[in-house]
């Protein structure tokens, strides 16, 4: 059930059945040469709507843009500060908190956005609680990231080993070619490029890494690769809600 | 040209040719008994793309939640408070500023949303001058609301006269029939719904108009009218792009 | 009733038979090589005080400095930003509103206070039903712009037609005039003057406007006319204030 | 110099001779029974007016409202929190500094603004050097306490010994009465009035000091005391002013 | 008793005899050529700790970083913003008060601090008042100078009289020797040191004292000397804290 | 090299040998029956010094209070706010990168800080490079959580196994009995404490785990083991900073 695609009575009789919502959340930033710039976003919301077909549960709008400040030094990248972010999460979870959601699951398809989604969650915790609304104790929100599922890992290391990488990977690129085959893109890749965890500023970053890439090759993706990833991170993650709403 | 389904070089590319840039503008909000909660979202982004595939312009990614923080007392919507909204364009702009586009053409679905907005941008070229950045003072953001259009309004008096009302109207809503036939709502509509314009706080709101609706009659819409509405919007704002670009 | 002349008990007694207050707001800003700096402040604090003598409200102090940002670059100006000015406004009404006002009147005198003026409301609204103060949902503002006003608008153009221009014009130094017959300035005034209404960054605004005005003729203002202005602005918004009272 | 009766060519002229601003600060807030909301901003502006005229410095527009927060448990008290008013000197200075102007000789008139005046200036003194702008090294700021004089301190002594209090002053209430000989209040007070100078939260305050009075009594307040404090006021802080321009 | 060697049993077992709290503020500065830049922390801490054993009143962790922009131009200072201050005392006490604690007692080793921590006094009883936690309007603040006990003073002006001065004092680093005898510092010092008290930007201050001292000749300081200045601040602080806590 | 021990010109000169500093994080909070409201400032604390005696490293003060919100429900308990410890730590490092210090290295005794800092980081960076200050681009922070060291966690497994818990651990009590053996606290624990790692509002946190631990027995330390975790945290960072120094 899409949120956007609701009326507010809609939603009143849902929240009688159910206080959960799942919310995707991505980022517009460089994914190298070849991968989109709204590759996180892209990824999100269509496992999140996998996800909500699963297990019919509200699914609210994309959050297109998230935390990727250290990737502006590459063009079109749009990034909030996470003090800006942490502000918008808590917009976003007080109002529906105040319309009876409690369980907030969010689909996350880029790691930079962890850190300041789980001090958001903080934040709001304990702005909630400052607010005094009805049920503000029952709030929880919880992240999974499709990209950390069990079973889409062992897949990347897999079809991918080493070459999966830990930016622009083959295993991302590869769902939003399953996603939008007509946006497949070509460009000569290094067949070397610099791997590494490390991230500082936005011009370390382009310094460390020149064409954007974080040790991958993303032209080992495929878009039936990408359907594979999709299924599993559907399954996984729908078990993952269900298990959510339950408490486990 | 939209941005989320481009690769970096590919910006870079682009911005040798323009420095222009569409963002599209909605809400998540109720729009009446059968209105889309996305419907702001929806018809800014259809609008958007189709200025875009008119003129070439780069697309952004949708917001797709703005300021409605006075519909916030019916289930569903989501809005960001004002202070929040403004940081956030403020971070939108200083990215894509920072990366050498100039011209902002906000295609706006939402007219709670046009204060905060002009409040934007008039902090955010502060910022840019204050933080120095190259062609800081070159800046310019221009709100189009495409409901304002005078082609639209002209459509929308012929069509439904006083019923159009000043929200969940049935132009927005012709329009969201038209991009989503199948997500058309029916529901009884009292025949007197509460007109006037007046806003104060969601529960003000709520009282004044008790079922979301300001003197408007959203069972008058068709996706057909919502073809000739969307047809209209695309070329007035082409042409309001156009003139933007060139400074007139 | 002027606030500041009034002690606490008087305050207490005004609020057993009237909730409504009038709140002046000017801004701080170039009016053009004749035009003073305070213009806006002036002519709203002289049409807020006649107004408070038609109908026995409650005058607060006036807000001298707004939203002008885009004149700072001619000096003497002084700007809030808008982010400022929004907390300003919050804590103005908290406070009020605590005391148990609820019908906020700010006459205005500055069209770039509107759109922050506007946004400032909504967070408040928000705000002060968060906080859960009785009558919070109560509360109601209003921006009441001398400028609009009808009649206003209508001798505007009788006196002085497309000359009115858009900022420094006649009827604004003219109600200066009227009030500080003692400050009238003289300057050589270019005969051609730059029209149009696009206000971008402070830099971009001196280089549109040079002298500052926005295609005005202020040599055209005389005292006389000021009383004019000042009769039919007070006239007008008196009404517009009861009607607010009445819930019009 | 009032720099709201100014034009801007005026300002710039004013600034070719002297980068002195004097910028009169006062509150909104309740004064006992008698005495007026607006005491500490009438006398900052009156007094600051007399140093005008003495030192052909410029005088900004008053700050009618600055930080009572103590005093919000008496209807008519505006308050601006701490938090709010450092970003409103900090807007004020950068407009001021960025147009030339050096030096910034805050007269006060209310006791509650110090400390947060003094925070406030040293947020600015640290956002004006990061804004990296011309001479922001070189600005200096400095309160001048109207109340604190040493000319008017041992006047009221002499005439109102322990009487003077701490808060609703007949010094204080002796100026107001000579600007406003109009506005002069009769109430009944009880000689015994709390006196002490413990202020914690406005609940409190109004507990500790019922009738908002501090140790005072303003019955022995007139117009005539009121002017010799004013000429005493103006004397002091006019060579205050000068030493502080010469940088003694 | 130290909180941060305690359990919360045994702080709710604490709050059942005392809701009062000592809260040692410091400073990481400059103290010129032979001052530790943990000078102002060390104090207050060692004073601290002196009032807990004298009092049995428990101790909060050292506040080591406070409002110290104005040193920013020496290398190892450490400063918060003013606004950035308050949000942490308001945190810290928020968080404190709705445990029990009600009476806040800063014993302060910075008068840098002052101004920000009376300003954030305010911020909070106004945030508590408002957040209606239970006897918000009973918590009470009270900032304790040591260096401006009179016992200490007078001991001061005796041993060196206007080689105290106003920063890097040699009372201060007395304390510290005595702290720390294993640090104490040798450097030539200019037997002329510029004295005043004027304060402005980082970049004026190390302009206006080369070295870092105000008007002071730490040379004096003694191990000795140090003990007996903690020893009047210890016995003079003490009583104060008993007088805070009757309400005197 | 412990900076509160230093002077100005001693940072000077360990600045032209070294741009890399420790900061010590901790948190002040319940940590169970038994364990020390300081326990994780205090690890952090001794951990750094130790670090700081093998490596000469520049020790700066600890930071006592993080981000504890889930905890505030214990009395004791002092927690920022995620958005104001972002604020802190930006000027933190503002402060210091100005003075030419480049490699951050925060030794960090509380899991509930890392999504904190990791968000405050990536705010910095854009902070920092927005300034322009030299070598902006060039800072570079890291996290180095002791507990997270695996030669500690796997002696942890092997002397407490699955009793280890994660919060009011034996291994972080064990290293407090070390540091204060004096301050060894006794109550009788129920063997049966609930585990798992959920953590959402401060009241469910209560609700979760009645006495704060979460599956840990601290009964089981000792010092003996304290000084065992000790000797190993203090090895392993200490070649961890000198990785972060060299960039590997």
């Amino acid at each position: 059930m899409l949120l956007h695609l609701s009326t507010w009575p809609e939603v009143e009789v849902y929240l009688q059945k159910s206080q959960g919502i799942i919310l995707p959340i991505g980022s517009t930033e460089q994914h190298g040469p070849t991968g989109l710039i709204g590759t996180d976003a892209i990824c999100a919301e269509a496992i999140a709507r996998g996800v909500g077909e699963a297990t019919q549960a509200m699914i609210a709008p994309t959050m297109n843009v998230g935390m990727a400040l250290h990737h502006t030094a590459f063009p079109g990248t749009i990034s909030l500060r996470p003090s800006t972010l942490i502000l918008v999460i808590r917009d976003y979870i007080t109002c529906l908190a105040q319309a009876g959601f409690s369980k907030f699951y969010f689909i996350n398809g880029h790691g930079g956005n962890i850190a300041t989604l789980k001090a958001a969650f903080s934040e709001t915790y304990a702005h909630l609680e400052e607010k005094q609304i009805t049920n503000a104790s029952k709030v929880e929100c919880q992240i999974a990231n499709w990209f950390m599922c069990s079973s889409v890992y062992k897949l990347a290391k897999e079809l991918y080993g080493e070459q999966e990488g830990s930016h622009a990977t083959p295993s991302e690129v590869a769902i939003t070619q399953y996603i939008y085959p007509e946006a497949i893109k070509q460009a000569p890749l290094s067949p070397e490029v610099p791997s590494g965890h490390k991230i500082y500023s936005a011009t370390n970053f382009r310094q460390r890494y020149p064409d954007g890439r974080m040790g991958s090759n993303p032209a080992l993706a495929t878009p039936e690769h990408g359907k594979q990833f999709y299924d599993l991170a559907v399954r996984e993650l729908s078990n993952g809600y269900w298990e959510f709403l339950n408490g486990e």
